[in-house]
């Protein structure tokens, strides 16, 4: 079924108005849940409002909390996330980061004590929206093994590269596993095998069977021993930072929560070049983009290419929702 | 052969000096490459100096060339490299973003119309001495196809990221394709095949016969279009930010020169709890490290530790040099 932007912007409100988020977090919330569905990020959209519920529930997320600074250096600072809705307190570390760059050139905050964030993604444009260049990470609970150890033990820890441009901003949003389990799982659902392995079974050999990795979940970083490497510098990056939780204390607690993130934002505009960075973009996306393909019907895109399409034409069509999770939110609000 | 780190800084010391390098530029050059190759790199250590002596002779290196800064804002800095030795021009920049870093907090050097940086962990080590974490990025001329396309049109942009700890730093240095190309020589020369596919074959298919990559120089990157995507991101930053070549006008040179770079150090001390950061990089680090293997004999390493483990034993038992490599340098400084 297709749901317009504003219908479920509206229902979205409603429900996290009924579970106690002020008038305007309810709202802010709302939106980004909405805008996250609409660029076509479901498992970090709508699909995971029903979780996000639940954590709200059981109190692993703080309705009323919103991060704090808790100490400074200039343009770097680190804040505290008091266990706050992950979406309240990115948003503002971002709006933060993008501050401290407009009047540095570059400024970092490192978050600890926060909750999942949803789509990275959404901080990326928004940075990239304010003419910022943003560099953005967080850890994760453990759901890969580290390259040569048999449990997961590091997280995918997403990893996030903006840069703002005129005809359409680069925006890079990417877990350092190969497959998202949410992804994952949808292969399993239409019982079709990944293209490509995505972890590891139950014989610890490498599978593209969905079935055989949701039973173990230990998901395959990119890249094998690379990414591997890359999510633990990640995770040692926010920890040290911030001062906060890495993926070994994450993976302690009963749920996924009080995790540590890291914004860095660059103004790009410090030098007065923009005609030149406009030009320079689009050589690199002209050269790398309408070329042969590999194979007959492939494209290449630039990163945040098809997010811009899948955008327009849901804001036209309405935003494809699964029935079943419609239903379960619309029974959270019981006015089914 | 093995041999003695300073009997190889010696000799590469001559061989620079023939060259017209001034007597500190040799000195220091030598010092590098043999160092990259007592850390087992020999990729960028010894088995490079014959093709930089051939790229000094053609002029594509500028012997007496050095970076000098072109613009600055604060603590973000452009620098212009002047077609100077990679390795000078690295060094330079990584001590820059480091005095920046330890005055401001952070700071960032874009480096344009430089050299190969030779092994980009050089300068990851380099800045973690110095107490620093560092995020260092460099593009290079086009060597994997764009995800979907047909032809190499992005560079495998190497990528590090260090972080200074007591009991030995923590430095990631990783390309953005699965294997290095000389890493994919080495698999041909010894007639084996990739342990996973490194490449496409002329028939367009993924492959991990090394002779069959080699023949299309065309890469894989790591996590396919993940990294094909993060390969664009760190070109467009390096490019705008520096004001500089992208992969895309590196291409249509003769040889790879005049490249792109980003130097973002940060001093982690700004908050006074180096005590506790230690503590964090340990939890993290033993976590992930003495664990169960996934297949028997496998070990987990944290990124730098076995560099430290090869630095030991070269430095005991001298450095493994293929012979004809050898004699090719001493052939190059005709005491053969």
């Amino acid at each position: 079924m297709n749901i317009p932007i504003n219908e479920m912007k509206e229902v979205l409100n409603k429900l996290f108005l009924k579970y106690n988020f002020s008038k305007d977090k309810a709202k802010f919330i709302a939106k980004v849940y909405a805008e996250n569905t609409l660029d076509g990020v479901n498992s970090h959209g709508i699909n995971r409002v029903p979780l996000f519920i639940e954590y709200v529930k059981k109190g692993v997320v703080n309705v009323d909390a919103e991060a704090e600074k808790a100490a400074s250096f200039g343009l770097i600072e680190r804040w505290d996330g008091h266990l706050g809705p992950g979406i309240i307190n990115a948003t503002k570390c971002t709006n933060r980061a993008i501050e401290l760059a407009k009047i540095n050139g570059m400024g970092m905050v490192a978050l600890r004590n926060t909750n999942h964030w949803m789509r990275g993604g959404t901080y990326g444009w928004q940075a990239a929206d304010a003419g910022c260049i943003s560099i953005l990470f967080t850890n994760t609970q453990p759901n890969m093994p580290a390259w040569g150890g048999k449990h997961s033990r590091i997280g995918n820890n997403p990893f996030i590269v903006s840069i703002p441009r005129k005809e359409g901003h680069v925006v890079l949003d990417m877990a350092i596993s190969q497959f998202a389990f949410g992804k994952i799982n949808d292969y399993k659902l239409h019982k079709k095998k990944l293209p490509f392995p995505g972890g590891w079974n139950e014989d610890d050999e490498l599978s593209n069977d969905p079935e055989q990795i949701t039973k173990t979940e230990r998901g395959l970083p990119i890249g094998y021993w690379k990414g591997s490497a890359l999510s633990m510098v990640l995770d040692m990056l926010v920890t040290l930072l911030s001062a906060g939780d890495s993926t070994f204390k994450i993976g302690q607690k009963p749920t996924e929560s009080g995790i540590s993130q890291v914004y860095i934002c660059i103004d790009p505009d410090v030098f007065g070049d923009g005609n030149l960075r406009e030009k320079l973009l689009d050589e690199i996306i002209d050269y790398t983009h309408d070329v042969e393909p590999m194979h007959p019907g492939e494209h290449t895109y630039y990163p945040g290419e098809r997010t811009l399409q899948t955008r327009a034409k849901n804001l036209k069509e309405g935003i494809p929702v699964s029935e079943e999770i419609w239903g379960k939110v619309l029974d959270l609000l019981e006015i089914k």
